[in-house]
């Protein structure tokens, strides 16, 4: 018998689009293969601001990273790596675990960059993970909640008051979606309020929405924007977030929620590795993907300054990360088959999308330019069809047709706290008289 | 012109199923409704399980009470009512309101009882609220994730027990549940364990399961129970409960996942209105639902000790908190319209039914008594059927043949919480060597 000859380990650590992606290109090689990921389900990001905004439960966009990698070489551990001994070639976690590897695919993703100003993050939560959309649902909700209870008129506007900071995806998104929960979904429910008159204002540093799309297409969801009653400011700087609200241009806006949609960077993964990251964070990487100066660590998704094309870095997109993902796994089931080296990566570029509302969306697919309500089916089609994988389709597109008939949403729930905090009560409304 | 009279005042104390059945009885009334809950929805209760053990998302059991109860003459508070002056005829609140009422409707319901040792709360948690229903699916979903990573063996044993307190409904629905979420959904997603080895053990303190119906069902459950490799213990008195585990009948149980189902408690009420409760915590009711000297004040539901045609008291089912809410609603509908007064109540008993698992459930409907498929089928039939007035009906019934057909489950999260604690690291299995 011939003695065993040990069977590479690949760690992925993120089971993210990147990671399930490396991995499900893994799972035929003879390569032992550890995902870790600090969740034990992988996120459908591109329709969180939906949970966040009550029109979808946390199941409908996730699912359990265990039941996606079913391959009998792949193992699925849920704890949180907390750096990497390049040296050893060791990951280890918060788990105090400490998991050899031959090779390491790092897909750990972005997180809100609050550009320094780490205090705004307790006031302007974003939707990056399933916790944070729960608790932006929770603070939207209880906002009307306590307008409708608050006798002050000033604390009332204030809390009738929403900011969302960042025009990019997230931000039109996120802006549009809060409009329609005041002014379609709750604007029957109460009493002394009037949910449609929420103040919903979107702050973008730049000089236009939607930056990465072509600019008539940014200049289509201002109007659809504004057409929902949402303000725009451009050019406006974000100098200030606290309980009481924000100040962008010295002006001071008194608002109770904030949601935070601006800027993303990179997990921590440059600091684990010892190299110097881009200004977002990301780590350069050579064209496999691989570390310079660590040929055995890959850096993939969001985390990775990668290169199109056109020499610019790719964007961090659900597309990029997931096609990276792929060519990496690909690249290292052929070396540990012995077969010769892939070809180069190369981005397919499919296009952009984004949604404002109902009807209002748009879309740029190599080079055609969509809005309205074309874009809108394309973009709900989209999505759907890439929520494959996941059981969560047929209930997802239910939720969606019925609120596009009812102007409801399925998950108007307050968790995960108390009830609300005491504040002064309102007084009655005057009511008409037994005749 | 007239002198105005003023509008009676109704506040109703609770938002569930009592408490939506009165408020909708009284829509077409000129009394002015106030309904008063901690929370923004209302449960179906009967269903919770399935939350608990990650069949049906929270949303898909829960639905905004505002938007159940539109009438103009109806207001809906977020509030927790902490007492009533029974002489100023006002409730109190967390949130400092002090409501007048003209007549008032307590239907607060029923928390879990622990015998007096609330220490035990802690360690095992019962369905009764939203959030408890999603700390148990994160318990139970962290234990098998626990237990993967333990390389100890009698910790891992105790990783994989499950503990279940009470042979009631819900104590019988959470094992079996349990067992399939164990058996059928996650058996394949594990590589160190095998989940269908969990060990679980359900504890009755009385001779037979299912107390409340026809002993040849509680003795079917038993069988069904056996069937799904679930420990039933009867005549099983719980001593004492702690993070180790728990000892009953004297011997201890290692078991790190405890549930409670075994006993409930009327919520406070006897104590806001200083009348002396039953031995459960409920308060003795007039024929009308009135509390003895406070013709204005209204008991109903779980929180009510009110008597069935046979003299005993009416149990803790859904159905009787509804028909007792509607039967004050119009009451007091006709009272405030200057009708003569209503009928007396009494219950209309359709049956009690319970369910085990796939093709396993019991039910006792008007003297017929029904097992196995058609009782699981007539269970699935009316819990969908009363979820009525819920968007989720759909949903659910998705689910569920969705699971029927894949044994999956959609709602396989951890969440609320960080990841899991550190335990010492597993031990890999061996695996083959590369050929």
């Amino acid at each position: 018998m011939p003695a065993a000859r040990r069977r590479p380990e690949v760690v992925i650590v993120g089971g993210g689009f990147a990671g399930l992606a490396a991995a499900r290109a893994l799972q035929q090689s003879p390569a032992r293969v550890t995902v870790i990921d600090r969740h034990n389900y992988s996120l459908f990001q591109p329709l969180l601001y939906q949970v966040a905004t009550a029109a979808l439960s946390p199941a409908d966009v996730a699912a359990p990273i265990r039941s996606l990698l079913r391959a009998a070489n792949t193992e699925v551990l849920l704890d949180e790596v907390v750096g990497v001994d390049v040296e050893r070639h060791r990951v280890r976690t918060a788990g105090g675990r400490d998991v050899g590897f031959d090779f390491l695919v790092l897909t750990t993703g972005s997180q809100y960059n609050y550009f320094g100003h780490d205090a705004w993050r307790a006031f302007a939560p974003g939707p990056k993970t399933l916790d944070d959309a729960v608790e932006i649902r929770r603070r939207l909700l209880l906002a009307f909640e306590r307008a409708e209870m608050c006798a002050d008129d000033g604390e009332r506007r204030a809390l009738m008051t929403f900011v969302v900071v960042g025009g990019g995806p997230t931000g039109v998104e996120m802006a549009g979606a809060v409009a329609e929960l005041a002014k379609a979904t709750l604007v029957r429910d109460f009493r002394r309020i009037d949910p449609a008159s929420a103040h919903i204002l979107l702050i973008e540093a730049g000089p236009e929405l939607l930056g990465a799309f072509p600019a008539k297409l940014g200049r289509y969801a201002e109007k659809a924007l504004a057409k929902l009653g949402i303000e725009v400011w451009l050019n406006a700087r974000v100098e200030h977030i606290d309980a009481e609200g924000v100040v962008a241009n010295g002006r001071r806006i008194a608002a109770r929620s904030v949601i935070w949609g601006a800027g993303v960077a990179a997990t921590p993964v440059a600091q684990w590795l010892g190299v110097r990251p881009d200004r977002h964070g990301a780590v350069d990487v050579n064209a496999d993907f691989s570390v310079p100066g660590h040929p055995r660590i890959f850096v993939v998704g969001d985390v990775a300054r990668a290169l199109g094309a056109d020499g610019k870095p790719l964007p961090g997109l659900a597309a990029v990360a997931k096609q990276e993902g792929r060519y990496v796994g690909a690249l290292l089931r052929d070396r540990i088959a012995g077969n010769k080296a892939a070809t180069a990566f190369r981005y397919r570029d499919y296009g952009m999308m984004a949604t404002i509302g109902r009807s209002a969306a748009v879309a740029d697919l190599r080079g055609f330019q969509f809005t309205g309500r074309v874009a809108w089916l394309l973009w709900g089609g989209v999505h759907l069809y890439f929520l494959i994988g996941f059981r969560n389709r047929l209930v997802v597109l239910i939720n969606w047709l019925w609120a596009w008939r009812t102007y409801a949403r399925g998950a108007r729930l307050i968790t995960g706290r108390g009830p609300s905090r005491p504040v002064a009560p309102a007084p009655r409304r005057p009511s008409p008289a037994v005749p």
